[in-house]
């Protein structure tokens, strides 16, 4: 398999944590978004919506949006549960990761760590404030000393709300104030093969201005 | 089962068009949004996000997230496939529309349709800009004459993508700016028992200023 990947994107990140996890062996194409590789009608024709990651088969087939490769690859796995309500609840919180806090806190860290803040202070007031919303949502699930967000066992919403929660201080909202988010990361951390190898954006995608 | 709902909703009315479709008879319960019912501790019981929509199932378990709950609902019948590479490309586009077309549009929609434009500008006009961007990629995943999103069998990511699209215009985006889009949401709404039921925004959801 090949997985066309950023090293910066906490996107990619899902798919790299659950390879190794699951010991998939994938090489691993780099994609720079910052110089616009994802938007060639070479990038589009994996994926319509011109972003990573996209896991390509070795059949050829694309698998776009990091919850979907999730979701393929955890098939027949313990990440992935068979039963039906217990899968609905890790569904419930994969949407819920790319609805709410992807699309607040993965924007404003863009934003702020590549030196767009001031250029954009409306945009990032308004996400790092839902940013800490998503956050107060996630710790009211993780509420009872649950100790993964779909229940009892570790699956791939763990993985999904990881990559951008770990890391929400940088867009501009700190997991550790929100109760039970710490040691729920910590959890996360210690599951079995978990690497964390997300990048710091490159110099070429700081703003200029 | 029931169904805690609101009519303005379009992440409700992707509920309301499946059940239908499937012929599940549900009460739909009330949760007035405008009024902050879906943030009071009972609600937040329901969902810890403090949304609609919710399914309860007859055993008193909840379901939110629109997409969770087509994904449960859909289960064993035609709208969602058992082929894992099909099944792959219904979730890839079910989290696109959460990640991009839900996050632009549904809040461009609020925004301008409750006379909210005018105070938060520049967030419309980010907002618009990327709901553009969505019915591009859309547009593009509907190319070469593909009759339905995940392919040639109408499925949930047809319902899901349907609802924030189909009155994009009240998010200042268009659908028909957007090359095959009129003729797939045609297609969506000639299929056996469906009904668009959106209502409105109602008058005490409208900004005072």
């Amino acid at each position: 398999m090949r997985l066309y990947d950023h090293p910066a994107s906490g996107n990619c990140l899902k798919a790299r944590i659950l390879m190794r996890q699951l010991e998939i062996p994938y090489e691993s194409v780099p994609v720079d978004l910052f110089r616009r590789e994802t938007r060639t009608p070479e990038h589009m024709a994996r994926n319509p919506d011109g972003r990573v990651p996209v896991l390509e088969l070795d059949s050829g087939h694309m698998i776009p949006e990091s919850g979907a490769i999730l979701l393929y690859l955890a098939e027949g796995t313990p990440l992935l549960p068979d039963d039906r309500l217990a899968r609905a609840a890790v569904h419930q919180w994969m949407f819920f990761e790319q609805n709410q806090i992807e699309a607040s806190i993965a924007v404003a860290r863009f934003l702020l760590a590549t030196g767009r803040g001031d250029r954009y202070r409306t945009l990032v007031d308004s996400l790092v404030a839902r940013g800490h919303g998503s956050l107060s949502s996630l710790a009211r699930g993780l509420a009872d000393e649950r100790p993964f967000i779909a229940g009892d066992e570790y699956s791939v919403a763990d993985i999904a709300i990881y990559a951008y929660v770990h890391c929400a201080s940088e867009g501009g909202a700190d997991p550790h104030d929100h109760g039970t988010i710490g040691a729920w990361l910590e959890r996360v951390e210690a599951t079995p093969r978990f690497v964390n190898d997300l990048a710091p954006f490159p110099e070429h995608a700081m703003s200029a201005s």
